[in-house]
């Protein structure tokens, strides 16, 4: 029986209830599931004071789970990124605890990669992805047991028409990436990992394309996108347009200016951001990125926390 | 008679009235104002395509103008950096002419600074301060005078209590600084100026407190508050708390630790930012600045554009 460990490493849990149906839900997935002492603490917006959520990390390091999950993100991992007990999560990573989670996650994994080199995962939260009041996403789900049964090798999705490539097209890289505002927020720090010939992940929410073309930009002018093989735009979901004062500046507008600014290869529509649906991908795994016509893969091949 | 010359490098002007506005108040103050041909120029949420604007602000640079000032900020500037005529515009502030602006425009100070060295202002705008339908504020106008006239040679504001140095205070260094959101969206680029012991001003507007935390934290670790003399806090306005779920994390909790994580002196209440009644400030020369009791004073001494 795989086990999971959940903790809360960033904002307070809120709605209690979504918290405890994502772990009856994983519960009746037939997984061992802990739940760590202070995942329902609370302090102003946060799971707990930074000495608290910090414990709590080190507990979940030290739980030798399969899975270490977090309750939810919202803000609160980047005040500890000078404290996080890197040799602890480095040694569970490699002794097969699967890190798992997004959104403000991505700093702790950008981190954790930028200081040891381990493989976490992208992926789903307690609260909003297993605690779904219409039951989990069956993709999400599905790609989430794969992890555990170590079948998972790789995610495909389907380009737009006009991404597509007849001839087919491939290249390999180290996968990283995340939401897209946490990791700008590393930009210029010690946090941000030095990645060359990457292929590189990102996703957001609730920022106007206006703020996305910005972080784009910084991302563009640190020179990070052009040292990368390819990049991959997940999904920017929950932002609102102002008609009359944007007229016509929209998503699609920022992905076209920013091909016109670098060589890197844009692709979109990748099955991952704040949505339901959405895939794993391992931060920091080696990958094959192959587009034949409108279908693109990644493949990590076997990847079972010991390997890599 | 000085003469001032209005662009357009960000946002399309949407309020035209409260340009028309501005621009009678300026003349209204006695300068010659001229309207850049391009000042009311609409492309998406550009005043203008990024051709458009460039050259807008190489004829500003061309204008031999006593201050070239923005028409608004908003946002476009960060998609110029690549592309700014930056020799122009050291040229033109090295011979009297002051580039005045906020918000958006620290993208292009910063950029300037870090490339030439050349000093501009942070200051008012034409449409929110010039074009404020209640007037300008006395004092913003009163700044902007004595600018014009060589009178203004520092400014002085009153610290909250807490930040009372009796026994009087006192350093120097490089002012810089402006738009939090926009310096961050810098960093890691080599538009975001490398400046030791220096005095740094920030303020933002319609950022929630855990927003500005992740900026701040970002300067953090980028060690970029570490290396400042001072650190000034000036307005950070139009942000909504969130009942329930904020629960006490507020503006005041951000700078109690940021305090915590620094030894850099850290003072709030600088009168600038999104509001009314601004200071004008001089983004990169070096300035005093002195603490006695409550009272605090940033002085530059005469800077006529040709000195510093």
């Amino acid at each position: 029986m795989h086990d999971i460990y959940i903790y809360s490493p960033s904002s307070a849990v809120r709605d209690k209830a979504a918290f405890r149906r994502g772990v009856k839900q994983l519960k009746g997935m037939g997984y061992a599931v802990t739940v760590d002492e202070a995942a329902l603490t609370s302090q102003m917006r946060f799971a707990g004071d930074d000495a608290t959520r910090l414990a709590a990390i080190g507990r979940a390091a030290a739980s030798h789970a399969d899975v270490a999950m977090i309750a939810r993100g919202g803000y609160g991992l980047t005040r500890l990124l000078a404290d996080l007990p890197y040799e602890a999560i480095a040694h569970s990573a490699a002794h097969g605890t699967r890190w798992v989670g997004l959104s403000d996650f991505t700093a702790f994994q950008a981190a954790v990669y930028a200081k040891t080199g381990a493989v976490t995962w992208q992926g789903p939260d307690v609260v909003a992805d297993f605690g779904n009041p219409d039951g989990p996403d069956e993709i999400m789900q599905a790609c989430f047991e794969d992890l555990l049964l170590g079948q998972g090798e790789g995610t495909g999705w389907r380009l737009p028409a006009s991404e597509a490539r007849q001839n087919g097209w491939e290249t390999s890289g180290r996968l990283w990436g995340g939401n897209l505002a946490v990791l700008c927020g590393l930009l210029g720090t010690p946090y941000f990992p030095s990645i060359k010939g990457g292929i590189l992940f990102l996703e957001d929410v609730g920022e106007h394309p206006y703020r996305i073309e910005r972080m784009l930009t910084q991302l563009l002018h640190a020179g990070v996108l052009g040292r990368q093989k390819a990049v991959l735009l997940g999904q920017f979901t929950n932002y609102k347009l102002v008609s009359g004062y944007d007229k016509g500046f929209k998503f699609s507008t920022v992905v076209d200016w920013l091909r016109s600014q670098t060589t890197a290869p844009i692709f979109t529509g990748l099955p991952f951001g704040h949505v339901a649906t959405k895939v794993l991908l391992p931060f920091g795994a080696q990958v094959d990125l192959s587009v034949q016509g409108r279908d693109a893969m990644v493949l990590w091949g076997p990847l079972d926390g010991r390997r890599h």
